[in-house]
């Protein structure tokens, strides 16, 4: 587990956008660079499914964070100029309240009794953290991923903090190819006997359900194209598997295999398989009735949406689609499509194609 | 089970082209129209990886084939010019010898003490049907999917056949994407623990793998661009689901819970394993050094690749490759992209973009 380097806690109960409530949830965070004004240099950053809120290195957790080279003294996002707030999503397992912390009315793990999570209240948490902080405006919303329509529900739902919006390889909803692969993931976690009914020990999670789950989550972060000029049909005697007959003739088997082992034991799935769900049931569409009247609701003076050509998971023609659509209500902007090979998971690893174009939105 | 009309058995043993024999093992197949001299008019149909060799109906099993509305008196395999010819594979469940059947010397199934599987195996069954019926050449070999994969390693090793090829949606090799998916879905099934080590038996499946595997199949099968068309974010309350808190929403998740149950069943896992793995493993660069090696021992007049834009599992760049690739062996190469919407599946389902295509072949 990270540690986040700060938190913050709802006052009282947090209504649940779909029904229920929490009591006094936690909202995890960390922030670089200094506050000027009432957020007149703020930068939030709403995050993907799995990362933490530890994005950059910092003095307090000097460890690298999942966007590090993005974030610094004169990185696109520069800690010299803005003051950066990256928040841990509510329902994941990485500081923030989720179906993993202990309720502290029974004393025991929320687990299934977690109510139905959505990107709204993930955004609730944002909004949270910016209110215990003194802000009154944002100068720039960002979210990657499923933190893009993260951000849409924070923009759409806090309009009186303006300011402008980056949208990274995300869309205003799921397209049902995207919320085939999740349900499937979904599904192979809780068929897992291990799973049982949510209510696995932290010392015995359903660890063949999360491995085959994030395998096919490799399989649309990246692309293709890329693992065709990776591994070709190099071959790989992959010794776990040296006793099964079915298995690691590929050095893209291999690949997958060592991607699952680091990422065992990370994620809670009991956060996993909610923050999965909130992903498919996110429609901007819902405020207002079409994702037209969504977008009229925002009051943004400025969007850029970014995606990238080879994303199975969010393809490109979502994001032109969202830039068309944002046209509609924000003065400026831009959409830039990006010709990495790295799938979804390019704005996480490329950084020599992003870094010019965050930069470029700042200048 | 279907029911072939025909089988053949080998008079001896047959040395699997990765070592291991099988001792006189059976090949079903099924034909339509009249045999011609020694194979002048004859058609050899290899299948992709499921289907049986029932590809369009008879006077003997009147249910509709997989082929329907291909092989017939007028259609584009019409059987009033044509002897046509539909293998099952080896190591398939239907009627051919495979994993699942008895072991003569053992009075068991084979399970996994069948020897590994390769697509040249499974070539060899068709090869041996071709001789037990007296062919001395063949008019035209068909491939789809897989089957694209055992005609070229059918037409690679029988060069004295001749005659011409069809490769439909498949290619001279796969690429690591599509043998991670493959891969993976051999996990779900060997990660069941009702697979128990290919012990399981007939009435007790490892149903759940089966099922998972199937999903995963079907969304590497049809395209993303035909679901959005189809289901966009349809909901739906699905039933079976309604105890369930992470499924079910969304029309999609139903269409993919109803073909995995058609499904169910109907293939043999153990089956399956072998079939899927042949798949990964074979590589017309085995034979001669390199792909192009193995093109220019075919010995074809004329060749035709069709592919399809939206195929998933094998991208119209293969077939474009092994199109541009046949052209240095084979004098008269054609190459079709049909851009239809529904993925590698499409020659299955998009009848009135591939029937007029075949038909000009044989016109």
């Amino acid at each position: 587990m990270q540690i986040p380097s700060k938190t913050i806690q709802f006052s009282g109960e947090l209504t649940m956008h779909r029904g229920g409530t929490l009591v006094a949830p936690t909202i995890a965070f960390e922030t670089w660079g200094t506050l000027q004004g009432k957020g007149d240099n703020a930068i939030i950053i709403f995050t993907g499914l799995s990362p933490s809120a530890h994005a950059a290195s910092s003095p307090k957790n000097p460890s690298a964070g999942w966007w590090e080279d993005m974030i610094g003294s004169g990185l696109p996002l520069d800690t010299d100029r803005f003051f950066v707030i990256c928040i841990n999503s509510l329902g994941s397992c990485f500081g923030s309240t989720g179906p993993a912390s202990v309720n502290a009315d029974t004393g025991e793990p929320y687990r299934l009794t977690f109510p139905t999570l959505s990107l709204e209240d993930v955004a609730e948490g944002g909004f949270e953290v910016v209110r215990q902080l003194g802000l009154e405006r944002i100068h720039t919303t960002i979210g990657c991923s499923m933190g893009g329509m993260t951000a849409l529900a924070f923009c759409v739902r806090h309009p009186e903090l303006g300011g402008r919006m980056i949208s990274i390889s995300s869309a205003a909803r799921a397209l049902p190819f995207s919320i085939a692969i999740r349900s499937l993931q979904r599904e192979m976690i809780v068929k897992d006997p291990m799973w049982a009914n949510g209510n696995y020990t932290t010392d015995a999670p359903p660890v063949t359900g999360q491995r085959l789950a994030r395998k096919l989550g490799m399989m649309t972060y990246r692309s293709p194209r890329e693992w065709e000029q990776r591994f070709g049909r190099e071959r790989i005697s992959l010794e776990m598997h040296s006793d099964e007959m079915f298995f690691g003739d590929f050095a893209v088997e291999s690949y997958l295999e060592n991607h699952a082992n680091r990422f065992t034991g990370q994620f809670d799935a009991n956060c996993y398989l909610y923050l999965s769900r909130a992903s498919d049931l996110f429609d901007l569409a819902e405020h207002g009735g079409s994702v037209a009247a969504g977008i009229s609701r925002l009051s943004l003076e400025r969007a850029m949406v970014i995606g990238v050509t080879t994303d199975l998971l969010f393809p490109i023609r979502q994001q032109r689609e969202l830039a068309e659509g944002l046209r509609a209500a924000v003065a400026d902007v831009e959409f830039v499509e990006l010709d990495c090979i790295k799938g979804h998971d390019s704005f996480l690893v490329e950084m020599d194609a992003f870094r010019p174009v965050i930069s470029r939105f700042f200048a």
